[in-house]
């Protein structure tokens, strides 16, 4: 696991002004890769920085960043080549950005040419997905949301799945469908069978919802037949996002036996734009929960796994005011994104690089604290207020929209954060081939 | 749905003499794609003709497919930009290949130079993935096999679930562990625990397993939020390939609830190096079978959306002779790939050129037409005899080769294959990390 370097110094300030501001997510110590345009131009890759976003491409070109990485990755439309080259130059390329940025440093802060063409303001640039996402698996490491959906979904008394306490259950998503952070979401169709129906209607769904779920980015890739150690995988994480995997749930209820949720996950799976590295999470590190069985030795930790990152879920109606509806912390994992990854190569699975795994939806223990309607709404029986009188919801409603944002904290480090992961849910569109739909 | 033309004339004959062999898989109505190499050189895309290849980058590139297709789709190592250009494209190159090497039509057959440069024989070549696996989607289409594994997971009672007949059941599977015909495949670690443990072990799988399968290549895409129909699905299919699912039963029992199948699934997916156009089996159509109760509308038929594809699977125990285990037939998937595809599309997933489609295990009604050896030995419980007296198995054994066959046959048509898709069993690796392992 990372050690804390100068990268890290809490004290640390850049020439970019608004980096120093105590209420942004993107202080130096953070430096998270992302991809943006700006109008009419290509796709560049860039760090944000405060308010604006520093263009690594156009740095690259200019040879500022020669010393740091191998030519050419960052010449590129996504950040899968600097994430295949591992660890080192990661680090490295860390180390470099926060020298280029530092208060102290005038290498880039008086050169007003490059200066001016490698700074982007944020609002002036589109976000894109920041790598190619080359496959998508969701985990279920929230014993609380299990416990939660299994007793709604199977009764009290099989709540928790036998395995669940020894597996980080996950099952393969849809990269196809991961969509980054402003995408709006239609309405799905599916079938949908209610228990007091004969049989299932094909319709639009009418329990869809989210799931507030942490992402770990694989950066560095394995060969098939070659499990790697719970050491191993945390050392090919990138970094992380936020993940919002839009769930209907009705179709959930209705497909999932025997085989698993299909395509009640499949409408689309929405990330937030920027990757913050591992690295920027270190002095974030946090130990998963005391366990109630021994873990199998495969899958035994020798640090703290988890992170310790303040997540919260908004929803401001169509024309309305963003209220919060759910506060908790991806500390709840039960199990690390690290062990998820180790297990996810046990049988000999290859990893690539831009594998994406959601941490499955992550639930504190109390009901303001769940990660999805299902849970807040308790199944659709217990309406969720919005604040500010504007109504409430059991699931979602066309036109609104859903911000997950987090936010990492702690009296020793500056804070850091993730931005925003965000997407509003459209009407259904008419149905291909159907009349009247 | 494809019509017939004179590329289906089962008396049309090449020049290539071991393409009129009645006995080749791989006569001119056929024509399947693939990719190849000799030793030295690079990926090549090819068609299979009698005993031969016939490298199309190489005609390409000397300009003899300048009417049939767009300049440099096939200067690839793979057929994706040959698939992503669609049907009519695909039935161009089909026609224009016919042609080239039709028994009667000189261009290539008396140009010496292009003719030696342009024509490599199989046994000269190695056979690589034939495309980039963008996903693997698996079904689960046979009655006959969810009726069997349904029986022995969860009792005669429950055995075919209460969607099953409603919906195209599926998961998403691996892409990264989809390998080619003749890569050998470690047998998987795994967590196993039987109903009488107390608690789960770690070890290599003691109930590794084969699905026979047909695997539909996506050749076209569709976007976010856009479904498709049944028709239109069928349109998007490039080809078939033979698929074997290597399935650890043990891992399989303890994991799947209630995410589905995971690592028990992850180790390799096997596929034949050859993909069968759609166009090729057009003259093999067949219905689906009768349904017991009536589809919702956005997954009816216009038309046979199967095929008729004898199937076969051979072991080979390590050092002996290949027995048939099995024989079977693809007209038994209750639902088609079409159907298949158009379900996949429902909720708005995206699909990709180069999605792979696993039809499940194609099982007939009587035990040697079983498509695993979990049916064939009945968990088990009923080993099944290997022919010339090489003994028994339940479930895979170190050093196994499985090989599975599928050609079409017709009174009306000329037969066609697919080539093999094989693979032999390797014992587990040490595991890292585990001390005796």
């Amino acid at each position: 696991m990372s050690d804390l370097d100068h990268t890290h110094d809490p004290d640390a300030a850049s020439w970019v002004a608004s980096a120093n501001d105590p209420a942004t997510d993107f202080p130096i110590q953070n430096l998270p890769l992302g991809v943006f345009s700006v109008e009419g131009g290509d796709r560049h890759v860039g760090t944000a920085i405060g308010e604006e976003i520093l263009d690594l491409t156009v740095l690259e070109a200019e040879g500022l960043l020669s010393q740091a990485v191998p030519p050419e990755i960052l010449q590129a439309t996504e950040i899968n080549p600097l994430m295949t080259q591992g660890a080192a130059v990661w680090r490295s390329l860390r180390h470099r950005l926060f020298a280029l940025l530092d208060a102290s440093n005038g290498e880039l802060r008086d050169n007003n040419d490059l200066r001016e063409r490698a700074l982007v303001a944020q609002v002036d640039a589109v976000l894109h997905l920041p790598f190619f996402v080359r496959s998508y698996t969701d985990f279920y490491a929230s014993r609380e949301h299990a416990t939660n959906v299994g007793t709604m979904f199977r009764g009290p008394e099989n709540a928790l799945p036998p395995n669940w306490l020894h597996i980080p259950i996950g099952y393969n998503g849809r990269a196809s469908s991961v969509v980054v952070s402003g995408t709006s979401v239609h309405r799905p169709w599916g079938q949908l069978k209610s228990p007091e129906e004969a049989a299932p209607r094909f319709a639009p769904s009418e329990r869809f919802d989210i799931e507030l779920e942490l992402g770990a980015v694989v950066g560095t890739a394995t060969a098939l037949g070659r499990p790697v150690t719970v050491v191993e995988a945390d050392e090919m994480i990138f970094g992380y996002v936020l993940l919002n995997d839009w769930s209907a749930r009705d179709i959930q209820t209705w497909e999932y036996q025997p085989l698993g949720p299909f395509q009640s996950k499949a409408a689309a799976t929405t990330i937030s734009p920027w990757v913050v590295t591992r690295e920027a999470l270190a002095p974030f590190r946090a130990p998963t929960p005391q366990r109630e069985t021994p873990l199998l030795p495969y899958l035994v930790e020798s640090g703290p796994g988890n992170f310790d990152i303040d997540l919260e879920i908004t929803l401001a109606p169509e024309g309305g005011r963003a209220a919060t509806i759910s506060r908790t912390n991806s500390r709840l994992m039960y199990f690390s994104s690290a062990q998820q990854l180790a297990h996810h190569t046990a049988s000999g699975c290859p990893m690539c690089s831009g594998d994406l795994l959601g941490s499955g939806t992550i639930s504190g223990s109390e009901k303001g604290t769940y990660g999805s309607l299902l849970e807040l709404s308790w199944g659709g029986k217990e309406p969720v207020e919005l604040a500010g009188g504007q109504g409430n919801r059991t699931f979602l409603e066309d036109g609104d929209t859903i911000t997950i944002r987090g936010r990492c904290r702690s009296d020793t480090a500056r804070a850091i954060g993730f931005g925003e992961c965000c997407g509003t849910v459209l009407p259904a569109r008419p149905y291909p081939g159907l009349s009247g739909a």
